[in-house]
């Protein structure tokens, strides 16, 4: 049985000793955490082993074991994860728009912790290191919900993580964890607005979909992408081949792969078969709407294509699946996108400025690339450092949420005794 | 029968045409509204006319009858107010964090619209001319449901309202009204995630907490205020009492008024007496803890003063009433707002500069003051030149929300056809 109000209510005494915490012992604690994964590495791997021993036994699948499975080197990686966060400027204390108004007022904007962070995710037990060091970096305080097949681990992260905080004279209640895998408590922590001030869904869209419909706290929905690359007429096509076989082929299983090719018709019939070859050969399979597979020799198109469905061009794919499509040019480029995109993440390749100008102005995605790889969509790739989420809502933050994403502001007046007429 | 998804269908439409809409476009579109305020007087007036008419047969307060009275100096004043929203800088296109990354990309995040606002209001008629026009000024589309008392005032209005649209030649969806005041729209339009981007309650706490708990959209809640004052030992007390008086007496019935004075004990027996004399003479009552009962004579206090109820330093008072405590000094004052605020405007007064910092830095309120009345926590005094709400969450923004308050951003990527290593 949680006290989940209990919970709630010891983060928000917790939260100004983590928000006036200095930057030294915010990263003392994230440096203790990167130390105390390798030095307890034997205790870590005996806990997550029990998990993978469980989920064999519950006959989970081999992917999803291997997603919850902690090795010496993923140990190593995450303590090198929490250990760069030390290294990026404090996201805290910042002044900015800072002005003296006609009326005498000294005013700026300061730059402060969130607050609380309701963090809710599967079975990845380095989120729980990651989300738990992203809070303290900034200040911020985090209850913790991963996925039931990974209470072991979880249990063992989490008190490495208690012990840093404890070395570093900040209470316990800066990071905690909803020790009980009951689906109720995922659903009492979505209403307890009073003590938390924001939920990060880490998971699939169904995750998202129930955090959204089911919270009375603001919610940061994303990491959904059907990503698109309109390749113009004027684009170099074979520098436009790298980009689109990286944004497919690099890590298929993520939100910022490709999912759509929409190719100008005049050079159609040149880059699909590229297109079909090139990727084709690294084993993506190509969902072809009719026109596309017109120009892919129809009938007698490469094995690896097939005409597109009516569902294709609205699924994310994340494997190895491309779907292909014939565009009468930009205007229809833009019309496909604006029905189809998830707002993540879309680029055009081009040569033309005022081509690329266009797409710029009008695809509203989170991120829009002009000959780049939809793959940069990242908070370490666009030079945030770190990143724990990626928006694709439109309130406080879109695309890679960094450090200062995980932060608000309070503003500050200072007058001589001044009095509003 | 209204149908919500068809009007939130309309705003999806309607959406790329505000936000591209040229500047000089979305100026207009205000300018003409002004115009016809004024031009159209005589029928809006006459709407408004039956509005109160009802109210008064309603049995209405003549408090609530004279909030949904318009006059000829009211629409006069609202003109002006939409005139002045035209001579704000341009919140939409500004690039910011722009810069090159080490691997060649060109990157920004640009200025954007939020997208669709639900904006749920009681029965104040200006407030459908503000937000319409806000939400024109800054290419978003409005969804707006105002009280049933102002039905006739409304339609008239957003009659205006979609006159200068089309004037200006953007869709009628860019502002949309639910013409029907059964309530069961308010709780649909709560629920209208996948057409409407963010919720504005404006009203009283019932209404933002109904909004909260109901709505699968982030809802701005705020506008509630339990603001204090602490006199610091150093305060200069002849300066400090015009502060007292100008945070309370001002304008009582608003969120920035000051709701507690805190005395610190050294000056308790100088400057609680002469609150209670100066503001006691412009009819404040006061709800005094003992020590503050004690330092204004006990039982010989002026009949102004009554002991505290229990209750009474978590009111927030919107009338003549203020409450006063003595306090040891700044870490029971701290103690105390941290309790009892609602992190709105909180502020010390005092000549001591590192009070002045400890209280900045400790207090996390919205706005935070030193040596300044309370009232300052308003768009227009902190020259945001307007507002839309005033937020006391945390996400997004805080405090007065401006025009820039009421944009998000997306990121722009330019490379040379490049692909992540």
């Amino acid at each position: 049985m949680i006290d989940l109000i209990a919970m709630g209510q010891a983060a928000r005494q917790a939260a100004p000793m983590a928000a006036r915490a200095a930057d030294a012992v915010r990263c003392q604690v994230l440096a203790v955490i990167a130390d105390e994964l390798l030095a307890q590495q034997a205790v870590l791997l005996a806990a997550n082993q029990k998990d993978v021993g469980d989920a064999r036994a519950a006959g989970l699948s081999e992917a999803l074991v291997d997603r919850l499975t902690l090795t010496p080197a993923r140990l190593a990686g995450m303590a090198a994860d929490v250990r760069a966060l030390t290294e990026l400027p404090d996201p805290l204390g910042a002044r900015f728009d800072e002005r003296t108004l006609p009326n005498g007022l000294r005013i700026w904007r300061q730059r402060v912790p969130l607050g609380v962070l309701g963090v809710i995710y599967e079975s990845r037990p380095n989120v729980t290191i990651d989300v738990a060091a992203l809070a303290v970096r900034t200040g911020n305080i985090a209850i913790l919900r991963g996925g039931k097949e990974t209470l072991a681990s979880n249990r063992a992260l989490v008190a490495v993580v208690k012990q840093a905080l404890a070395s570093a004279g900040l209470p316990a209640a800066v990071v905690q964890f909803i020790d009980d895998p009951d689906r109720r408590y995922v659903s009492e922590l979505l209403r307890l607005h009073q003590y938390v001030d924001l939920i990060i869904p880490r998971g699939g869209n169904t995750l998202h979909q129930f955090c959204r419909e089911n919270a009375s706290i603001p919610v940061i929905t994303g990491g959904i992408g059907i990503c698109h690359l309109y390749v113009d007429a004027s684009a170099d096509l074979a520098r436009a081949l790298p980009v689109i076989s990286n944004a497919k082929v690099q890590r298929p299983s993520v939100c910022n792969a490709l999912d759509t090719v929409l190719a100008h018709q005049a050079v159609a019939a040149e880059i699909l078969p590229r297109i079909v070859a090139h990727l084709g050969a690294q084993g993506v399979t190509f969902r072809a709407e009719p026109r596309a597979l017109a120009a892919l020799g129809g009938e007698a198109a490469p094995a690896s294509v097939c005409p597109a469905g009516p569902e294709d061009f609205d699924t994310e794919w994340l494997s190895l699946v491309l779907g292909l499509k014939v565009v009468d040019g930009l205007d229809e480029a833009l019309a496909h996108i604006a029905a189809h995109s998830t707002a993540h993440s879309d680029g055009i390749l081009t040569q033309a400025a005022e081509a690329a100008e266009r797409f710029v102005a009008e695809v509203d995605s989170a991120a829009v690339y002009v000959n780049a790889s939809t793959r940069f969509t990242d908070g370490a790739q666009l030079g945030l450092g770190a990143e724990v989420a990626v928006s694709t809502q439109r309130l406080h933050a879109r695309g890679p949420m960094g450090l200062t994403e995980l932060t608000t502001y309070k503003w500050v007046v200072f007058g001589d005794y001044a009095v509003r007429d």
